[in-house]
């Protein structure tokens, strides 16, 4: 049993989901956003955002933790925003000394929808399906926990593939 | 008397320096940077510029601190990793509960050297004379003390301006 913590890391928003996985099944446990208060001075947001990561991990004890990687930004000015915000999330996790995994958007989108074009609507709706919820998670919470069943999936497709090595070569080959 | 911490933050280099100040007289306390070891993963590259921030901090126990303001990047690939850097170094001031101001890079380049345009090479001989140092410090450091410096100098003209309204109008005017 491995409990993962997907984030979706933002300046104003930043998205959190918990799931427990065994093998390919996997059960929702949390999911949910840390909005910092706008009228802040740039330091308290990204207090607002390591305290809420911090937060999580001691509620709910993750094994593992899946972030998204930013290769593209819209603007250097967004970029920074993000980048502050992403290595204040990341460092959080860090600190707490929990393996992290990054996940481009568009492998979290190909994995969950079958798409890397897929859109927030749509992954909402996967998320939704996969997890068995009563209704739509929040757009940055589905993000969230997109990344999670992402990186699940991709675990446990390496899991296979190793024993599919084992097999063929009579030995265990760690990929 | 009061001790400012300077940052002047990289992903691969993070500068600092610490000036004790009384009034607009000033003594060098110490300088240098952080080195992340260019091999690691960004997540442990991220922790040791918060750890070496966080020592720092519980070292010299700074009043203040000031960090570069950043409006412009190359690119949005090149904002994004400094704003990890940046965020990081931030919220390890946060975290400690200490005040942050921040500085554009044309003012403390306006504040130290007398342009908006100097060279790194104009900064570290105005930042050795200035502080009366036996040699150049490293350019990181130097930009970290720069900052400092461009701190306790505005915090200095803030206090005099407030004196002069004082004078001129009978009554304190707070700037």
């Amino acid at each position: 049993m491995t409990l993962t913590l997907g984030i979706d890391p933002g300046s104003r928003i930043t998205g959190y989901g918990v799931i427990r996985s065994v093998g390919a099944s996997h059960t929702y446990i949390t999911s949910g956003c840390i909005k910092t208060i706008p009228k802040s001075e740039l330091p308290q947001r990204l207090e607002e955002i390591y305290a809420g990561v911090t937060q999580i991990i001691d509620e709910f004890a993750p094994d593992e933790v899946a972030i998204e990687r930013i290769f593209m930004a819209k603007s250097a000015d967004s970029a920074l925003k993000l980048g502050h915000a992403r290595g204040v999330a990341m460092v959080a996790v860090a600190n707490q000394g929990l393996p992290i995994s990054e996940y481009e958007a568009r492998k979290v989108k190909q994995a969950i929808v079958g798409t890397g074009a897929a859109t927030k609507g749509q992954i909402q709706h996967m998320v939704q399906t996969l997890l068995k919820l009563p209704g739509k998670p929040q757009e940055d919470a589905a993000d969230a926990l997109a990344i999670a069943l992402c990186h699940i999936q991709t675990r446990h497709n390496m899991a296979r593939m190793a024993g599919a090595k084992t097999f063929r070569r009579g030995r265990l080959v760690k990929s």
